[in-house]
């Protein structure tokens, strides 16, 4: 068993993907129901009526009501049943779960723990520049046949972009060049990767134009139990700034961000909701088009890593919970070693505290 | 586990489906092969060569031997062996087992359970006009992915024609204006749906060319483990008779007869064999081609709910027991819940029996 | 659990299938990753890195070194980590087991067992005429659902051809008129099946031209865990010599030869490589080409066979082993009777060495 946390919010869904019409998603095991109310506000239920268990995604909505396809009971957004058809009175343990839901930065948030424990504050703010009229975003969504730790570890170790991204955003340097600094706090692992003076990769030398070795820097946040926020830079040598820049942050003459909010559908599967966010005026629609091609194959090229890596671990030793069988550790591994321990003690702590 | 009752008898076949080619069936987990013999009598076998277990449905028929396709050895209707190639005598292990089968009704029954109870006065008498011809029968058979008590449920609360078949046979008024009569015996359930002085669904309305509002009756009936026999009647209000119909074999201006065997092939997986019957002089031709069409596709759209709900049960608590997690019961519930009950107990006095 | 046979050579590709493109196989349950040195040598590591389980064959060669596709490790022909990107050493930890590989007889032979046992002088004679120049060899592999001791059975109990190859090698005189001998030892079972003054079967009749009946027989011989050699000959009547010919390596007017490498993937899923030899100068291209059909299609005859067995296994008593549930024994059993005996024999010496 893949240790799941629930006492977290996790992405749901893009906003667009909320409709009128009642969808079925599933979030930690749990078959969700997720519709728009009519002031347009998103609502999640537990997707399985409790009269018969007939997915409530199968109804349709009659107001603000989400009627049951089977025997038209109907449930309102706080999920206690309002009609039962031929009843005066509606019974009692009529009621369906209902799920704390937040839109917010262009993602729709829900809360599977404790509902008391539902904080809007503790949403973490992984979306940058997603609602910045100033930046193209390229989103997507990737369903992975594998554990949500396997993308988390991904992200992690950015040196993987040398071999799985070799004709776009990677070359040897940046997993032989870099110089690598890992912060760990108690809910944030970040990676800062910094190569000096190396030869450009192949998007960086052509939307870049550099015709020189670049100074490139990769700054890996993570926030349990599965957001990611990467900021990548570069300049050219000759045109290195005397105060280096902020590699958080800057972006140099070339750079782009990344946002990754990572689903647990079951153990073994996983939504990967994504976005690369690139400052408008760097590309023209043209170039752009290309570009964004580009980076929707490098998430095509991590999702096959991802489903492969869980085909091994399926054939592996079942003791291991689902998760990499290692042999050991590298010096890159620092920081999703970090995020590992940072999820068991989360679990740990959720565990007690249920039982 | 779904608790599947052993000792009764259950369709295996429409008739015109087992013939001179062998062919398998998996019921209550065996699996089963049916053919005739020369004389146009039905056998089942166990689907299994007692040698090497290849399924005797792949062999042929050699006059009334059944061949098993592997190394040859031949089977007589009463599953023993009658030829083991190259050997002058055939051993005595060399059997198969042999289940009781009996054709009647235009239906094949079989008794899966302990042979010497397999009394052909136990096979309920629920095919109604199935052999008259003064009716026609639209037949089929679905293959569910959902255990057997889903299908028995939906038939005993026909409440959700007014949500599952809107379109044809239900309204509103089905689920909100009935009165509710249920009755339960030892091995029986049935269940009356009277609504009085309502519009008519929009089949009834069409069919029945009925202008005003009508009487309307349902009455199912329950003989375990899974056959439902259904009389579905109605008349116009101006023209109710001075003595109301019996609602349990009228029809009255427009009605129709509904025959359900449910045949369980696995814990979660089941056959239903159906037929809807209609008196021939009350459609031409052409409107009941019309009306075929609209019955098939009333199945299909229970199909569709049985298996939708299964995906809901198979997320659930494992300790249910592959059945619905309700969280209550309504009053329409009271037929199948009586339903369960005898099954249970018949399950039940089984299992003391086989101990 | 199927009783894998660990410390014995397996068959694990035909030798034109492992080239520079590392690919991957499943063997005995584990996953192998195969290719070729630039020398041209043949190469098995466990496919799985020890870094973050990538598989192994999702990387490429750069000369003799095979690249992790994930973060660039690079392991030799020994399953040494020689390179780890960014790191002045390898770690220690970082190897994956290296299976040795023969390649001989036209087959490539692995070892799945303790490592130092790994003796080719092990590797069975059962390749016939397959090197040999004067010889036609058709070859294949079939990919079955089903577990090995189902084709060695096959294999070992011709009189199957009577009725699964009924149309071409076998008629009922096949297991009707046949003397059986069977011999035991401890690694090696020997058939004997002659079948004298019989009417030849279709393709004996039709490629040995015969217009009268004949001597015919075929010599099958077993080596665990699962090699199999058949000699088919035949002659007719009035050409049949003073001397009978030796059965186990004469062909007479009309025969060919059979070899079978049965290598486990996973307890109950197949690959047999497969090859029957016949010696060129028997049929003219046309005519061959026309055998060649029939012998592939004898194979997928067989095929279907067994995946219909694994259903009825499947289906059967679970305590069984995922073997055949057998009601008792044939005369014609008796040698794969002794391949189970050996089977076991083996497997459990094999467990008693491990603990």
């Amino acid at each position: 068993m893949t240790m799941l946390i629930r006492n977290k919010w996790y992405v749901a869904s893009w906003p667009k993907d909320i409709t009128r019409e009642p969808t079925s998603r599933t979030i930690l095991n749990e078959m969700i129901v997720v519709y728009r109310l009519e002031d347009g506000s998103a609502v999640a239920l537990k997707d399985c009526c409790p009269h018969r268990n007939a997915p409530l995604s199968k109804g349709k909505l009659i107001g603000d009501s989400l009627q049951c396809c089977y025997h038209g009971l109907e449930f309102n957004a706080a999920g206690q049943c309002t009609k039962s058809p031929g009843m005066d009175q509606v019974p009692a343990w009529a009621k369906v779960r209902q799920y704390p839901l937040v839109e917010r930065n262009d993602w729709v948030y829900i809360w599977m723990g404790v509902p008391e424990r539902a904080d809007e504050s503790l949403i973490p703010d992984v979306y940058g520049r997603m609602l910045d009229p100033d930046w193209h975003c390229v989103k997507g969504e990737i369903h992975v046949k594998g554990g949500y730790r396997l993308i988390v570890d991904n992200l992690l170790d950015l040196s993987h972009l040398a071999y799985v991204h070799s004709s776009t955003t990677g070359n040897p340097e940046v997993a032989e060049e870099a110089n690598l600094g890992t912060e760990v706090k108690s809910q944030h692992v970040r990676v800062t990767r910094f190569m000096k003076d190396v030869v450009p990769a192949a998007t960086y030398k052509h939307y870049g134009n550099y015709t020189e070795n670049v100074d490139r820097w990769q700054v890996t946040n993570y926030y349990p139990p599965s957001y990611i926020l990467i900021n990548n830079g570069s300049y050219a040598v000759s045109d290195r700034p005397e105060t280096p820049a902020d590699f958080a942050t800057e972006l140099g003459h070339w750079g782009f961000q990344v946002y990754h909010a990572i689903t647990p559908a079951t153990e073994d599967t996983t939504i990967d909701y994504w976005c690369v966010a690139l400052e408008r005026h760097r590309l023209k629609p043209k170039a752009y088009e290309v570009w964004r091609e580009q980076m929707i194959n490098v998430l095509r090229e991590d999702h096959e890593v991802y489903e492969a890596q869980q085909v091994c671990i399926d054939k592996g030793r079942p003791e291991n919970n689902n998760d990499v069988s290692t042999g050991g550790a590298l010096p890159s591994d620092k920081a999703l070693i970090a995020a590992r321990l940072i999820q068991r003690r989360l679990y740990n702590e959720e565990q007690k505290q249920t039982t």
